[in-house]
């Protein structure tokens, strides 16, 4: 596949396209600028996991198998925006057929409507919280019959001395997990992989991402989840679960499944993007929801990463999808853990509750908060580094799926392996009081009615010992073991993060935060309690080490993933305590800025790496200087209101430029004024059209057709066939189409003049996929796409711009 | 003043226009309709409060009395917008001097700026919680003196039987400080009355209420809001927080104010509404935070009231304000309670703490909480209808200040009786146990040991009483003393609201919602514990009519003021318990659907009656069928790009219009073509380039003045003077004027078919002020402005249109 690359020169670009406007009144090029870029060498393909596997000739070709021979080594060039994810479009169609229908519905209908998405939100919720129950479940007894297992063979051989015999039971049995999720996830669904997040971030700013919102990547992730969480990776489940609620959510919302042949004929009011996109967001609400008991911070998290417009009922809809998950949770749970009614474990993951004395915070603390905010930094900055490196590796070496089920199995087996190492180095005994909340304690070495804390802290799951630093007794933990502790699980969680299995980073950034911050809990504790002065005042404040664990935990979360406000609310409300609110908020805004300085966040790196065109909030700063004139691209096939149909069948058959945006303008009968803009027609519009024929005979006679409804474009969407699949007879090549009744007439618009930061706003804060640039007569001289807006990013020596590439 | 009605008749307004589009190219007429709308005779002359003394006719005369004879009775119709609000301009003037400014700032300026921006968001949160303190220690210290006296007063006469001098004492004590109260609002500042939460609401929506951010409102609110609760008015302090704060945002942002006529020469940058709208929102939010101790509940409510374009870094910002501001108000509290460091007290009022056994619910009891949740919107449906009456009569009847204030008085003693009869005729005694957390109990007729638990309800500040009806124990509140509680305080509380003293509405609410919610508990408990079945389980699910008191409180709140998001928000963080987070979001949502089917919210009634052009988030839902070209306001005046000053000072100065945006469309030279739209020039504008003198002389040789800068604009900013001061002589109106420079070059347009869904949806995203209509050929048909959106709104019969009024 050729790369297209785009040379800058500002003025001389400006001027070629004015020049072009005024000279060609009725334009016939493409979206993607092409005559005016030039060719570079090959070179630029690349490969992110498997995810580019989804590519544009995999929608045409359809099921066709993308897994024959590739280049061994996939050299790869970050500073590409990828031409091959389509936009959604947040804009409505509102074109005849639309508003027919709007203006034919009652005020009724609009109330029928408004709650039937209030039920729909009500089951995303309600789904997305039995399937966090499942998975809860699920892992919780497999995982206890692991260490039944594994602790019966190594009380047998700590006497008798054969405990390799044990590191290779436990070793295959992580192998075993870990190689089912790997294989699942490689083989039938790599988009699957990860946590999910970079993926929704991506869908919700309005990036199609190809299979993402599929039952089967659903299916997959689940499965895969549970594997690799028992299989005692380095791994959360809480990741997930956004993209579990965001795939429920937007199969719930359709009212019907494509991969299992189902229509339910409902919902169908809600199938378009717009819609659609609404529901996705109370689904990845609903997840975080479920995955940290936090509603409110679901909300927060859905609109900081998608909400192009912030509208109240919308809101408070995915407000309540998001209440009905976390209590379906925490309902289904109590039954589980047989207390029904007992409402107290409302997510995946909940920090228990920090009450009493203990939790108090003194304004003198406070600069120690901050210096650990930026200690959380530069280690997430180290964190994010460094696996930015390793997927980098990835994408050149690590491509084909056996290798990356090996890279998986070769983790599991290191983890294992280190974990036992250090499980047998250590001698960090700890007494087993009845107050202990140990639930797979270990005795190994240590004297009776002691455990292992090593041992403890690996075989339990990373939720109870995330737990257990926060809330154990000070002098639980060995200074010695949390150390080391960091050190290993920092670099197993490092190497774990982009591999092909299902699982999430949160958990284990708020291990190795909550481990070194306790560490620093327990050194202040010994500098302030050997010093003399005002021992017994200060030793009563440094004497909880568990606050410190919170607030590393937070800086470390913090510097891995930079999110702001939501991640604030997460963890108080994960804390279930308002007072934190503050030093978090410090904590993790120190932790973004020192980070920032050094790289990006990690899901930004992962969407960056594999070239998606995601826009942020704001046109980069310095970008004033640049308008429409010089950002959009042209010239810009445009199409004739009544168009003919060979023609059409042409410039979408045109597999060199994959438009999807097609502006139709109108000539003045008679005159030869040049064409004005009347309206803007879709790709996915157009192969709906053709595929129903419907044409007008040359002699303008209207075939015996009936009338194309709405109800056409739903049942298409949202999986438009190729156009290759759509047989246009010879005859009917020479037909005309009227697209009157289907563009949208109304398309915004901008003058050239207009700045780029104002046509960035305009972008974001309608959604929009398409925005067509006219001159002072309206006519269209360009044509301005998520991808021409993503292009101009604030690198380290100003504005920087990106190249398109095909793939 | 005449009053100005549109007659409707869509078709053949369309056509009017359509037809007036094609066959005046350059329009000279209004920015509001004009020639196609009837004049009525008059009547419609409305005054609310005294609120709509500061229209346009003081602005223009500056400092002119307006309290000059009005006739006794004024009619009112709510059926009608007023044309003296002007709109806040949230999208940025792009001229080339914005431009250029822009380009010519480094990255190093943004940076610099952005630094300023979370410098100022903390500014306003640590003023916002030092008002907050300051409030709640002087309240503090006035009511316990009122109290000792009183006191003594009482334990002198109970035994003598003397107790109407007591009753006058207090009535007298309480009557001095209303009086204060009242005075210097409805004299100095009417603007100060009430909670401040609909003008706020308002000006987040973008309409500017004149005076409402001034800092001598704030000094009034703050004094009369201290007034009115230490004298014993039904009324809390929490709501006019939210206006301080937003009042402390604006001027500290501005860096000057322009009442102590103090200039600091800092943050210029930020003299815009954009900017100012901005930290207008993070006023508001410190002012929720330090109100409910409730920092997401502030940031929440912000943008549900004002964001037009959610943006993440403002959002932090915001947060960032708000949390400063619950922690320097917990901060200094805890210092004045002699406890520092304990920061436990986060806001003015907080529920105390939900914790333990008694808090859970159970799945069965969630219908009951919805029962409450109807109960609470009707109880409020029929509170804001008493309300509603008593606003109506007081526009017709109260408009005089001195009568303002006899009301308030007579409010005041009306209040004290009836609290002291109630008090009288009460015997419901109850224990003075070593826990009790009563601060000021009254023995009165009860034996020694015990306090009288009405007297206590009415003599503790409302805040003190919500916290015990939370969590005293069972058995604390006789029924009935709950029952006439309710009743008394629910129709004090309705007539109290609207009076000319500055007070809260949420208190009260919540005191009326927690006193019939705890009575629900009680007689609840009374049923299960007779029946027989299951006694003993029920009981003790049953037994904490503190649970009940909270959902009755959030019913009643909800179903008074219909906030949604923020609201649920805010009681979840002030009862510092998520678990509670479904029932009160599923009681707050029954409220609100129960209330809205008698009666709109509190706040928006209270717009709708200042006839303020309040947008909503979406358009009415059945107004697909409206067009811009029946939405819009036409002809326009126009401007040429060079126009002269004699014109624009004509066009300025016709008060019948009062324009604020003017299309500049330029003519091709030597061609008799229509006239295409170039740019958007404000009123404000042209008034600082008039006052400058910024003309170009008939000879084309430019004046030797300094060339114009934004800084010009922005000291003149906001207060820009009335064009009757400036002085333009004869000769300097036939120079001409050059408005390429100063004009906005890309002001957004639609054509004249865009549906009102979607030149709505523009419009609200983007903040707009103006959006100009434009014919194919990109000449201006019509302007859009607020007003014409907001005319129309969705009736009891379907789609209605409002009238425009002058005043």
């Amino acid at each position: 596949m050729a790369n297209i690359t785009k040379k800058v020169s500002w003025s001389s670009r400006a001027d070629e396209s004015a020049a072009a406007g005024e000279a060609t009144p009725l334009l016939n090029g493409s979206e993607q600028p092409q005559h005016s870029r030039q060719l570079s060498g090959g070179g630029s393909i690349f490969q992110i996991g498997r995810l580019s596997t989804v590519d544009l000739e995999e929608e045409i070709t359809s099921e066709e198998d993308s897994l024959r021979g590739r280049p061994k080594e996939i050299p790869h060039n970050e500073k590409l925006l990828s031409l091959k994810y389509e936009s959604l479009d947040y804009d409505n169609i509102e074109n005849q057929l639309f508003l027919e229908e709007e203006r034919r519905m009652s005020y009724m209908g609009f109330r029928c409507l408004e709650i039937s998405r209030w039920v729909v939100c009500g089951l995303i919720g309600f789904l997305t919280g039995l399937i966090a129950c499942f998975i809860d479940i699920v892992v919780e007894q497999l995982a206890g019959i692991k260490y039944q297992v594994v602790k019966e063979n190594i009380e047998k051989f700590t006497e008798a001395g054969g405990l390799s015999i044990s590191l290779i039971l436990w070793a295959v049995l992580n192998f075993t997990f870990v190689m089912v999720g790997a294989i699942i996830v490689a083989f039938f669904e790599p988009i699957a992989a990860g946590s999910g997040i970079p993926q929704i971030k991506c869908y919700l700013n309005g990036v199609k991402i190809p299979r993402v919102v599929r039952l089967k990547t659903l299916v997959i992730k689940v499965c895969g989840v549970i594997c690799s969480v028992v299989g005692g990776l380095a791994v959360g489940k809480e990741g997930p679960m956004i993209h579990s609620g965001a795939v429920v959510a937007a199969g719930v919302s359709q009212g019907r499944s494509t991969s299992l042949k189902r229509d339910f004929k409902i919902f169908e009011y809600f199938r378009r993007d717009t819609e659609k996109r609404d529901f996705v967001s109370a689904g990845a609400a609903a997840g975080v929801s479920a995955a940290f008991g936090a509603p409110v911070g679901g909300v927060l998290f859905s609109l900081e990463e998608g909400a192009s417009f912030w509208n109240q009922m919308l809101t408070w809809r995915i407000f309540f999808a998001s209440m009905i998950s976390t209590f379906t949770l925490n309902f289904f749970l109590s039954i589980y853990h047989a207390n029904p009614g007992d409402l107290s474990n409302p997510g995946l993951i909940n920090f228990g509750r920090f009450e009493g004395d203990s939790v108090t915070y003194n304004l003198y603390e406070i600069p120690l908060f901050i210096a650990m905010g930026a200690i959380g930094g530069l280690l997430g900055a180290l964190f994010n580094v460094l696996n930015y490196w390793l997927t980098i590796f990835r994408i050149r070496y690590v491509h084909r799926p056996c290798l990356q089920v090996m890279e998986a199995m070769l983790v599991a087996a290191v983890t294992a392996t280190v974990s036992f190492t250090m499980i047998y180095f250590s001698n960090d005994c700890q007494p087993l009081g009845p107050e202990s909340t140990e639930e797979y304690p270990l005795q190994l070495f240590c004297a009776d009615g002691e455990y292992n804390s090593m041992a403890t802290a690996f075989f339990n799951t990373p939720e109870r010992s995330v737990r257990s630093l926060f809330h154990n007794q000070p002098g639980t933990y060995n200074p010695l073991t949390l150390g080391l502790f960091t050190l290993t699980y920092f670099f197993l969680a490092c190497w774990t993060y982009g591999l092909a299995v299902s699982a999430g980073v949160f958990i284990p950034s708020l291990l190795i935060g909550a481990a070194w911050g306790r560490l620093c809990g327990i050194l202040l504790a010994s500098i302030t309690s050997t010093s003399s002065v005002g021992a017994q005042h200060s030793s009563t404040i440094w004497a909880d080490p568990g606050k410190y664990a919170l607030i590393g935990a937070a800086a470390q979360l913090g510097g891995i993933v930079r999110m702001t406000l939501s991640l604030t609310v997460i963890m108080v409300e994960a804390t279930g305590n308002v007072t934190y609110g503050l030093p978090i908020m410090l904590v993790l805004m120190t932790a973004k800025i020192v980070g920032d300085y050094f790289e990006e966040g990690l899901y930004d790196i992962h969407i960056k790496l594999q070239s998606v065109p995601f826009l942020h909030w704001e046109a980069p700063a310095t970008s004033h200087w640049l308008t429409a004139r010089e950002v959009m691209s042209s010239p810009v096939t445009c199409l004739n209101r009544i168009e003919k149909v060979g023609t059409i069948v042409d410039i979408l058959s045109n597999t060199s430029t994959n438009h999807n945006g097609f502006p139709v303008v109108v000539q003045v009968p008679g005159s030869d004024e040049p064409a004005k803009l009347c309206g803007l027609i879709l790709r996915s519009q157009l192969i709906v059209l053709l595929k129903h024929k419907v044409f007008v005979e040359l002699a303008r006679s209207r075939l015996t057709r009936r009338k194309l409804q709405l109800k056409d474009f739903r049942d298409a969407y949202p999986r438009f066939p190729p156009i290759q699949s759509i047989h246009v007879s010879q005859d009917e090549r020479e037909c005309m189409m009227d697209l009157t009744e289907f563009m949208n007439p109304t398309p915004y618009t901008v003058p050239q003049e207009t700045s780029l930061p104002r046509v960035f706003k305009l972008f974001r804060a309608l959604g929009l996929r398409h925005l067509v640039v006219v001159d002072d007569e309206n006519r269209v001289v360009g044509l301005v796409t998520r991808k021409d807006l993503a292009r101009y990013h604030l690198g380290k020596h100003g504005l920087e711009e990106l190249q398109l590439a095909q793939t």
